[in-house]
């Protein structure tokens, strides 16, 4: 293993040398991770708190969770060792369809092998190897972050304090399976994705921009686009919505890569914590480490009964309330209440002496 | 006017000579409307019940709402003069985009006028003239039929008798109009779309099967697509959701006339019964027939919120619950029940002699 700057981002890159066995049963020869860490390891390496992303995030917490980002804050960056990485499959520095594919030429484009939400964790894990963390005091994230955080839990309860599962389920449902199909229809559609095959200067930006749009609509809320919009018209005709749909499309195919947003999603739609052990109901009743549960009332893409159901299962859950007009993308949004609340979770639901004698006021 | 028959349905097309004034302020100067008629016009024509359909629906309302036209349903077929018009817009036989253009070469494709809700009940106006009906007992739709049925009530208040709105609201909201707008952006991402100067023979049938996957996803619910699939697997891979998809996008490609459907959205969208009138609320207070107004518990679409709502401004509304999984497509589901509400409906709350003498149980 040796550590290299990624060009793309802020992040640091690890550039693990031996062959990463996929649960699909394909191997990656070599993988590179790109992370950013904040705070300090301590000196047992118990202290990290492993911080995963959303489909189109990146390991740049302080862009997207910077609300939660500090001292004294949730991801507290005076006691606690921060780290976040891109996920496999992301085209912020980690190795996914972007990369130079396995041939030497090109990229692995729509060649790159299938991954699950559990590729992604096994791959985080050895990162924290190499970053010398030996246990993690808190894995959390929300969405597709929090179905990571999730399998965290069940994949390696034995280097685990606790996780917070944030608007995410336990397994993705026929619905969130039929968004994410119509966005990666979109995608196909659009003749500039040749099959995947496309060059990187003229990506199928459209397309990209059509599937940003279909889950913008399931990101958000009636409540949110109405109270914001409503049926105000734009200064150059159509409904203000609409110039709002189109400004987020064109920012997303704008930073995006579509064989990794399609590569993302195929892996949010494969996420089941109960795949080969025994059902959900089972996977979740072997989980013994306290989860904090925070479900948000308006989500339409992962409705809050998918969070109370989760909890129901699980033998340390804790649900809680994010009450919010906003929908599924209050989580990036209302971080304040969002900070409080796990702050509540650290100090009473972790044991331990990590939360012991905690600054908070 | 003279009546023809059409090719493209078993309707009967009435066509007017004369030019048909669009709210826009554009005029189209012949158009024609198809219609199917169901039992008999009374002497004094005052036994009309309008039924309007929705998006991609036809005059051919045995085909769609079957459960519920017979002899004693509730489109009576015993004792109402059922009437339902393809709505202006549409492409199965009234004029609209697919329609030979204004030049007399080829269609009017996206050069046809914007259209409205309410221009499509006043052409039903003209048509029911035609067909010598004085008075309509009854105007009933869902979704834009509900539209209709509400523009029905607040443009023709002396000549209706009530009226039954399902799963519609009292105008798009923003919400609606962003899924609307996904959907058209798909259509326009198909290159075979042209700026909708594309072929007959060559329509943008992948946009379009993608505006239908995403509509789909907004006519279920979460709770309707996960009992019908769940997590299955389609047996040539993939989830059995995905395939159901793409199933309801071809088939609608193959019906459907690309350019109808961005004007039919549009005009979904321009949807809003206080346009003119001073806002919905005097609108609605206004409107001093009863109106049954029908909320689907599960409407993802147009959220039951909507239905309250509408309801509350209405003098004599009277809400009903569909309480259903369905989601919005409850209103074409579940028709034993919507049957039942709706012949109560006309038992208990339309008063005249026309529900005098019925022949229910």
């Amino acid at each position: 293993m040796s550590a290299v700057t990624a060009m793309e981002t802020a992040a640091d890159v690890l550039e693990i040398g031996r062959p990463f066995a996929l649960e699909s049963g394909r191997t990656l020869e070599t993988v590179r991770v790109a992370y950013r860490c904040w705070g300090r390891r301590s000196p047992a390496g118990d202290n990290a708190v492993l911080v995963c992303h959303a489909l189109t995030g990146s390991a740049d917490v302080d862009l997207w969770w910077g609300g939660l980002l500090g001292e004294g804050r949730a991801l507290d960056t005076n006691r606690d060792f921060v780290v976040c990485a891109n996920a496999l499959g992301s085209c912020y520095g980690t190795t996914g369809p972007s990369s130079p594919g396995p041939d030497g030429h090109g990229t692995w484009g729509p060649d790159f092998p299938a991954i699950t939400v559990r590729d992604m964790v096994r791959l985080q894990a050895l990162l924290l190897d190499h970053l010398g963390v030996s246990r993690v005091h808190l894995v959390i994230g929300g969405s597709l972050g929090g179905m990571q955080a999730l399998e965290w839990a069940a994949s390696f309860p034995e280097r685990l304090d606790a996780a917070a599962v944030i608007a995410a389920p336990a397994r993705q449902s026929a619905w969130a399976i039929a968004l994410s199909h119509a966005q990666r229809a979109a995608i196909a559609a659009d003749p500039r994705f040749r099959d995947g095959r496309y060059p990187p200067d003229d990506p199928p930006r459209e397309g990209l921009a059509v599937a940003r749009m279909i889950a913008m609509c399931s990101y958000r809320s009636w409540e949110s686009l109405e109270g914001r919009f409503g049926r105000n018209e734009a200064p150059g005709g159509g409904f203000q919505v609409e110039s709002y749909l189109w400004h987020q499309g064109r920012k997303l195919a704008a930073r995006f890569d579509a064989n990794s947003y399609i590569a993302l999603t195929c892996a949010m739609d494969t996420h089941d914590v109960g795949r080969g052990r025994g059902g959900v109901e089972a996977a979740l009743g072997r989980i013994e480490i306290p989860v904090l549960v925070v479900a948000i009332d308006s989500d339409v893409l992962f409705p809050a009964e998918e969070q109370w159901r989760l909890v129901e299962g699980l033998s340390k859950g804790r649900l809680a309330w994010l009450s919010s007009p906003h929908g599924h993308d209050a989580f990036l949004i209302e971080t304040e209440r969002l900070d409080r609340t796990i702050r509540e979770f650290r100090q009473t639901a972790i044991p331990g002496r990590r939360e012991e004698g905690t600054h908070e006021p």
